[in-house]
């Protein structure tokens, strides 16, 4: 139920001028997304629950909620969106670094050769982090993000990445908020390539968004200072990195987290844990025809311990087929 | 001047029903502890500015505001607070550590021997670190700090450190976030130190708290999910380490940052580089009688080439025994 309006009345009837006030409450529904079913119901029983003063009430400061980025609240096949940026940004740095011809990983990334680019390993990584990531002031890096956001197109839909966001997602966010939460990303991605675009496009502003890292080191350039961004690991924000960081930036438990896959598991652990009433979820991709379908064996987002760990802790399954009417916006 | 109530008033005159809205304001001053002065008119121009449509105005979501916590929203005299805590849990722990009789630097600590303290060095402050900050969950530190903050009393005024906060920066922290700011403590104390009272006194939550910190590690134990707080630095929130934490916390630059010592010079330098207006300002400890008076000599919270800087800049100095009326709400 969405509150519309309180209105007062003025009601002048036989003579008597009589004051009135009433609250009209609109029937519109706030997840319009969502198929009527168990994953939807455990979804508004559980806000009914903390918003209701009783034994589970939670007072709003408390109600911290935290989502995964990729594969939870946007597209992560057929890679993460991250590494397409990556792989995109080292093709068009390619004229000004000739040596990167017949050097790895740059090589297999600029001729295709994914199997090479993996025999790079984690030096390969830093490398590509390197060479992409940092190097650059935080502006100038944030700008970078912009415009190459403004225009890439992910090769299934042929759409703009933010327009690859779950519709379900984003009405689950906004109906969180509705209802006194406060909503923060936490993800394995970089926390600098998702602050530009979160806001808009989530509605969550850059102190609350949760990822991983490189370091940076403030500078004193021509008397203007900077934030330089270094080609050096800070944190990762991943699997048993999630609780950390959700300690580090929100300092309290979230009271509900939602994920997609094991990197998740830990952050569902830590959430659900906590005493009083929480809530895990996890999206299983389960759509072949709308988006993908994919879980324990999939290279990117594999779901396997965290689907198990869904049965033992009672955390909801959103089967993306089953659950939603859509997927995007646009379908 | 604080809004009260919008009210709606029913006029019946002359046979006819009148339906008028009137806004009532109240002329009361939000800022009762600042005599009016430069330092005050400064702030209040300032906020004025962007929060009034026109040139200078800032959206609110980009009205974020720092501030240093030790000197410039509590004491810091004769020793920080956090050094309080450490010694004093260290002379605690004593009894189930008798090897810390005669080992640097627990004995000098015991011994209140503070030159051999010092000579300890790094490697002496990290021992005293990891026996009182680490070696425990979240949880049960929090516990300790809170317990200790109940317990303990500041040797000049014998009352709880939570009481000698500066009741003019309260003031300022409610007036700013009444003007829409968003505000944050980014201190080179430890995170983990602030949290479990900042909100309550301060009213900033603990997402909204940047600090220094030691590294922590998620663990299963006994079937339960932990963080555990290890004897390693994560991260020093302190000089050039301000911006830095600034940006990774809350990914903006801020308008408005308030300090008192060289370890804020950066923030502030970070601060008003920005574009558009912006604020910097320095508490100046000048009041040897209600409080204490520093500044370029001073072992805790040296101000020195903040000070040079203040005066380079434009910056404002707050001159604690001029531009407040009172230190401490018990004044």
């Amino acid at each position: 139920m969405t509150r519309i309006a309180r209105r007062s009345f003025l009601v002048a009837s036989g003579g008597f001028v009589v004051w009135t006030r009433r609250s009209a409450y609109a029937q519109s529904d706030p997840l319009p997304s969502w198929n009527n079913g168990a994953a939807r119901k455990s979804i508004t029983d559980f806000v009914k629950r903390v918003t209701t003063r009783g034994a589970d009430f939670v007072p709003p400061d408390q109600r911290i909620a935290t989502f995964d980025n990729d594969g939870t609240l946007w597209i992560e096949q057929p890679m993460y969106v991250q590494q397409a940026f990556v792989f995109e940004r080292v093709k068009a740095l390619a004229p000004l670094n000739p040596g990167w011809a017949t050097t790895q990983p740059f090589q297999g990334v600029l001729q295709g050769d994914m199997q090479a680019v993996a025999a790079s390993g984690e030096k390969g990584l830093m490398e590509l982090v390197a060479a992409t990531h940092a190097g650059m002031t935080i502006e100038e890096f944030e700008k970078i993000v912009s415009d190459w956001l403004k225009a890439a197109r992910d090769p299934k839909y042929k759409r703009p990445y933010t327009e690859l966001v779950y519709k379900p997602m984003l009405e689950l966010l906004a109906y969180l908020r509705a209802n006194g939460f406060k909503t923060f990303i936490v993800s394995g991605g970089g926390i600098e390539f998702m602050r530009p675009w979160a806001e808009k496009t989530y509605g969550i502003p850059p102190e609350q968004v949760v990822g991983s890292s490189i370091k940076t080191r403030f500078d004193v350039r021509d008397g203007k200072p900077v934030l330089f961004r270094l080609p050096e690991i800070n944190f990762v924000d991943d699997k048993a990195g999630k609780p950390v960081g959700i300690n580090e930036h929100i300092g309290r438990r979230p009271i509900a987290a939602f994920g997609n896959s094991d990197g998740d598991l830990e952050m569902l652990q830590w959430t659900t844990a906590g005493g009083g009433v929480r809530f895990g979820a996890i999206v299983h991709h389960t759509d072949a025809e709308r988006e993908y379908a994919y879980d324990r064996q999939s290279h990117v987002g594999k779901l396997d311990k965290a689907l198990d760990a869904a049965k033992d802790n009672r955390w909801t399954v959103i089967d993306m087929k089953k659950d939603w009417k859509r997927v995007f916006a646009f379908q």
